[in-house]
């Protein structure tokens, strides 16, 4: 495929100039604005000797100068590789790494984590956005096409290896998966996408890349914060917004009995599917949830569920987007309706793989579909229920865990013998991890989250840890990790 | 370019199988229902040891069955070749045997024109609608995948040559089409387009494909009736209709002092821009028209101009879709804004090229490009503004008439020494054709006209013929086909 398109942002700030593009606190962007904007802080980087098909990490917060950083990367056909903030030293030092990025751009917000990332990877070139800022632009001609098999942007997730991967997604990803959700929500003039959910994951990216292709506008939000959030919903500029359960919880219990603007058209869910009392309490306050499926590697949604079915189909996450297909597979036979299997992909959306990951590539992909580990069934009338997420995947407010992930930093301790972890139900993030350990020496629970916080992001760290005597394994000696719940509940029974 | 995507008719099919697909008189069909009537014409077409990358050509009226008969062809992975209702049985013949079609299938509605064309094509295979319909279905794989580099459909157009040349429309011509015409005009779930055109013109046909991606009705007519459909437009199902010059003169006559229903949001005029009067009836009547730029070689609109504009860029077909390019260019050189030259577009729209026509496709493609011929500018704000269409092309009633073609039929008459053909202004139609003629021997009109009614479609054959001394020809000898105006104008002062 050597398909081309336009230059997205420049394509849209000349069709319509002056729609709004970007609204920020009280600051607000047209296309042509933020073109003009773009175009000057690209000839910035140029002049820090960053060319085409090279990469450039990111790690700055959900603020206009990300959004431009990330449109002035594109201009040049440069890789955009993004750091979740909520990542450990080691961890980003990693991606640094294997990312090849040739820089850094960051702020000083993030001025501690920087210190301790140079510490690990001294090689690493970095440039604070303020500094950026004093920089001349020089000449430097901007890509006038964006070729849809070119790699825009790379964001890691972990799997079942331990090991994090980098997704390679194209403008080609991205432009289908815009166009798939259009297919399905609809494009109207009046559109408003709230972004409250981070720029650094797949769903905060994907609603800037639709604000260009659509020529609707982002209402950007540093932080997800209820209150301020209702009010804008509450005015009628907002129609669409992206949110995980956690947040809708929390818009839900601050809403009181006061409604959204009849133009609020739709609530995107993502994560897993809703709880029923979540839905009924939608429902009852008129709010349009649309559910849906997907993940860093299908650039967001690829299964969705509309607001009429969400409670006829309870527990669905929907139907394909148009452009994209779904099977169910045991090994190398496709199951028919209502049988478990393992949800099988394919569509334009999709990544091209992993970074420099062959056998992870081998492994996830044949024929065009890609194999997601996640677990799930499609019944006769073509919903899909998913009903493990692959690899046993914690999702805690809107994060990815892989437990492989985290039992590989505890079992790096010298204590320890054995660990598993697995997420456990907890009403405020949806899920929590723990971890059970077998430990060959005297260590204290604190010793062993202290030892984790040098290695993993906050979220990923158990927030209970287990010692046990042994974990349970099947015959060929795989952790059976959703039997390690059973521990916890033999405690509880002890207890009472 | 090697994308796939699923079948359109069968994913719509799968994804909303209760949305109306098609509303023709009282009659109307789910996208479910339609589906499974495509499923079994297909199969009764593969019966015929039709298979896939053959081209089969349709010559059937705009009716349901010719719906239902694409689709078919669709699923079978067979090319379909449309032939215009108008044509002389001369021109279809000519069509049949370029396009190496297995197969045509018609209807006893044109019966005359089948046996002359029987006549002229000994070794052609054809087969009636309603024969078809006792064939026994057989079992057959339909496709499960559209190949976007698959050719669809052909269509027919001449241009300077004389010589029709096929214009192969592939899946993704069309389905680039459908997106970039949604990303100027949006997807509303209560669309409805209205289909009082050809359906083997390519306006007829592209509503179709949108119908199908974007999951919207199409209101089928088989005749342009302006009482009827200005009693449907007042109703308020149908959001959009496509027309030209000729029908929306019409229809606005027949509108008196009543309005249309206030979701109609699209009259989407093609074949040239509207006269300001007309412009101006429609504004005073609240008609939203949205004017446009295309031909049957970018499968539908490449440039479109919104309502709001029509006023304020009088004349002009404004920019491009999201997804298509625009360039001015004389010769190798690209002009800056407001300098008038060929008109140049690029997109995933435009056409792969002319069946089996090297010469032609190196003239008019270069690195992407489309060369169309026609004569524009583009504003400095991207407007663009189209001057002369393509080799003195002539739009009458939205239909394109290639003076290069009358004229080589004009000069096969054993008469006829030169001959030369231009449209003029025509309230009606728009333009109609004349012809000027240099005669070696005693000649008369009617003679000549009988003798076109042969070779040529009823539309394309001049409606005055001049007999003159000599043609208006450059130091080249080049025909001076503007100058030919000239004599008629000679004639009327003569006449005052």
């Amino acid at each position: 495929m050597n398909q081309v398109l336009p230059n997205f942002l420049k394509q849209r700030a000349t069709l319509t100039p002056n729609r709004t593009a970007l609204i920020f606190e009280e600051e607000e962007w047209s296309f042509s604005e933020l073109y003009q904007r773009v175009e000057e802080v690209a000839k910035k980087i140029a002049s820090l000797g960053i060319k085409i098909n090279d990469s450039v990490a990111i790690l700055t917060a959900n603020r206009p100068y990300t959004v431009i950083l990330i449109h002035a990367l594109q201009q040049l056909g440069v890789t955009a590789v993004f750091l979740n903030h909520r990542l450990s030293a080691n961890e980003m030092a990693f991606q640094l790494k294997d990312s090849e990025s040739k820089i850094l751009i960051s702020e000083v917000d993030f001025a501690k984590k920087l210190d301790e990332i140079k510490s690990l990877y001294s090689g690493l070139s970095m440039i604070m956005i303020h500094d950026m800022e004093r920089l001349d632009p020089i000449q430097y001609a901007l890509l006038e096409e964006f070729h849809l098999n070119r790699v825009c942007s790379i964001m890691y997730t972990s799997g079942t290896t331990g090991v994090p991967k980098g997704v390679m997604q194209t403008y080609g990803n991205h432009w289908w998966s815009a166009i798939g959700s259009s297919l399905n929500l609809g494009i109207k003039e009046d559109d408003g996408w709230l972004c409250a959910v981070p720029l650094f994951h797949i769903s905060g990216l994907s609603i800037l890349m639709r604000s260009v292709i659509y020529g609707i506008p982002v209402f950007l939000f540093e932080h997800f914060e209820e209150q301020r959030i209702n009010e804008v919903l509450k005015k009628g500029d907002v129609t669409i917004m992206s949110v995980v359960s956690t947040m809708l919880y929390r818009l839900i219990e601050n809403l009181d009995d006061s409604k959204y603007h009849e133009c609020f058209r739709c609530m995107l869910l993502g994560g897993g599917p809703a709880p029923r009392p979540l839905l009924e309490a939608c429902l009852e306050k008129k709010i349009p949830v649309f559910q849906t499926y997907g993940m860093t590697e299908t650039s967001s949604q690829i299964v969705t569920l509309s607001p009429e079915d969400s409670l006829l189909k309870l527990g669905s996450a929907g139907k394909p987007l148009f452009p994209s297909q779904l099977k169910i597979m045991d090994k190398d036979i496709q199951l028919p309706a209502n049988r478990p299997g393992e949800i099988v992909v394919k569509g334009p959306n999709v990544t091209v793989g992993y970074l420099n990951r062959k056998e992870a590539n081998d492994a996830n992909f044949a024929d065009g579909w890609f194999y997601t580990g996640d677990i799930g069934y499609v019944d006769e009338e073509g919903y899909l229920f998913v009903m493990d997420r692959r690899s046993d995947l914690i999702i805690s407010g809107g994060e990815n865990i892989y437990p492989a992930e985290v039992e590989e930093v505890l079992m790096s301790h010298p204590s320890v013998v054995e660990a598993g972890v697995t997420g456990i139900e907890d009403a405020q993030w949806g899920q929590i991890p723990v971890g059970f350990v077998v430990s060959k020496a005297s260590l204290t629970i604190e010793e062993l989250i202290n030892f984790c916080k040098e290695y993993l992001a906050k979220y990923k760290i158990p927030k209970q840890i287990y010692f046990v005597d042994s974990l349970p394994r099947n015959a060929s000696n795989k952790l059976l990790r959703r039997k390690l719940i059973d521990f916890i509940l033999k405690d509880e029974k002890d207890e009472n």
